[in-house]
């Protein structure tokens, strides 16, 4: 089972760094490793019994769903704190990897456990994440042909005298009825100057004759995320929309006929800014060209100009350039796209 | 306006305890003291000017919509804790409180800047944030009113052979139609079996005659969060639904009654414990009572066993006993109340 997979490489990482267990907190990476979404910490030892401790409100589910480990009840109580640090010094754990830990809760292990060295393994969980197996992969589709779905919807609606919200409902039912799980995040229908902020607004104004629309939207399916950006012209697009416009979407075939595996990160967000400062518009352009998708909908890699990324096969990213001016308007374009060896394939898309 | 006296309020604090600055990085306490969504750190010093620093994706958008602070920049290509960092030297700060620090960030600004003494303000914050101002309390109510409505929406549509994501579609929509500007958190409907999880299943089960259905749902308005769960019974009760049912409207409405201004968290949950106890179930209460409700939809005060908590008038909280028994089924029944001096008050409610 994939998620066995997973516990094996993770282990095979800590015997190699010579840690004795791994801590999770996350709740994507307790997913990741368990198939059970709400489990408080996570356990996995070098060797020896994996250990959910899960919170009694949510102790039968994992009985039933969790893969991979035993189950450690925290009863209604008892302070889950207390439970995990026995443990690690019943184990004799010297060397403890961690996910994601506050400096308050190291400061505390710090003080109750003297001898225990910590360090961070959130990087090697990361190399584990960014390639997607085959489960993940149908689920990732799943979510992108529901994305896709809800994009079909919004331009089927959005016409002059819609609300910004009253699309957003329709998107988000559309997506809901054929089978998603939720939404990636907050959908966004943003319309006229505001276009011009990439998050949107409040998604209270009225759309109106040629206005940019910006619908940026994601479906999610059994925990996994997708992630696309169409921009609308409501009604004749003026001259300097359409030279935004076009600018946009070539800047976007360029990047994406250039990702394969093996290619820098950062040259892939380097050849649509490229693009796009020649076409006069680099000023505009203020964000990275996008970012990984997964159980997270922001994951690595990031294509953008800080990345020390190199992109490879079975990576899922986003590219979507864009051109925010102020006061004007923005477009941005953006597909959720699987890297193979030589190519990155499109999983959102709409028939056009 | 509000946010200024928050402003205001956080300072005087940080006065009280000698800190020089503050140091945020959780949104909803950006949002909170700034009214913007979207800054990446706020810094806000017991004197002188309040500094939000926003990436260029939000630039835009933050010299329009934020308040209360100069927005400082942060390029494509710079590094946010450069100009960080630079900026507590530059001011001189020697004592800096933060909200939310990970264990990483904390031990490169203790290496950076190793004369920094930090300390954790969250819950200075907290303090601030459970008393509900007035325009928090506007806002809340509405989310509640839009909640009430969703909730409304669900008792029409269930019935024996909806899906529980069919359910959730209608529900959504009808919220999103009425103004809500997003959900508080995953709508569950779960029914049959499942409803013995407090969480829910994957949505995908066909509603049966003899269910119980339990129904948890939560608008969003503007940042601020209500909270609701309802449980029908499909079709004819049985007597042993009819008595969990029964048992948890009474402990429901018990511990509404108990809330006051000074009463300690923990003893509403004792009064709700007790009472399902007393009915037989009490193994099977397997969660807290309730928890605060603001910009988070699980936000302080908790009302739970372990709770250190006063109540307070302006705190609004869920209050929400449930019964969950493996292999048979759940009950949760829960309501969003505000608290004032002599009691509470509930903001979701439909009409019956």
């Amino acid at each position: 089972m994939a998620s066995g997979n997973r516990i094996k490489k993770i282990r095979n990482i800590l015997v190699e760094k010579n840690i004795d267990a791994l801590l999770i907190a996350d709740d994507k990476n307790i997913f990741y490793f368990t198939e059970f979404p709400w489990g408080f910490r996570l356990l996995i030892p070098a060797e020896g019994e994996n250990i959910l401790f899960v919170p009694s409100v949510n102790y039968e589910a994992a009985k039933e769903k969790s893969r991979n480990v035993r189950v450690e009840l925290i009863k209604i109580g008892e302070k889950a704190s207390d439970k995990i640090f026995s443990e690690i010094s019943r184990r004799k754990i010297k060397f403890l990897g961690f996910d994601r830990l506050s400096a308050t809760e190291y400061l505390k292990i710090k003080s109750k456990l003297k001898d225990l060295e910590l360090k961070s393994l959130q990087e090697d969980i990361w190399s584990l994440r960014k390639i997607k197996d085959e489960s993940e992969l149908a689920l990732i589709k799943k979510a992108a042909e529901l994305t896709s779905q809800g994009m079909k919807r919004a331009l089927e609606v959005i016409k002059p005298g819609l609300i910004e919200r009253e699309a957003i409902a329709e998107i988000e039912y559309e997506m809901r009825k054929r089978g998603s799980s939720g939404v990636a995040f907050e959908t966004i229908v943003c319309s006229g100057p505001e276009s011009a902020y990439p998050h949107g607004g409040l998604g209270e104004r009225e759309i109106k004759d040629g206005d940019f629309v910006v619908v940026d939207l994601g479906a999610k399916y059994r925990g996994y995320c997708a992630d696309m950006t169409r921009t609308l012209i409501v009604g004749e697009p003026s001259k300097r929309q359409l030279h935004m416009y076009e600018a946009v979407k070539e800047a976007q075939k360029i990047a994406i006929s250039r990702i394969r595996s093996n290619i820098k990160a950062k040259e892939v967000d380097q050849v649509a800014r490229k693009y796009i400062e020649e076409k006069g518009y680099g000023k505009y352009f203020v964000h990275s060209l996008g970012h990984g998708v997964g159980l997270d909908v922001h994951e690595p890699p990031t294509l953008g100009p800080l990345s020390n990324e190199i992109l490879s096969s079975g990576n899922v990213v986003t590219v979507e350039p864009g051109i925010y001016i102020p006061g004007f308007g923005g477009v941005r374009i953006e597909d959720t796209v699987l890297i193979h060896e030589d190519k990155a394939i499109k999983l959102t898309d709409i028939g056009n």
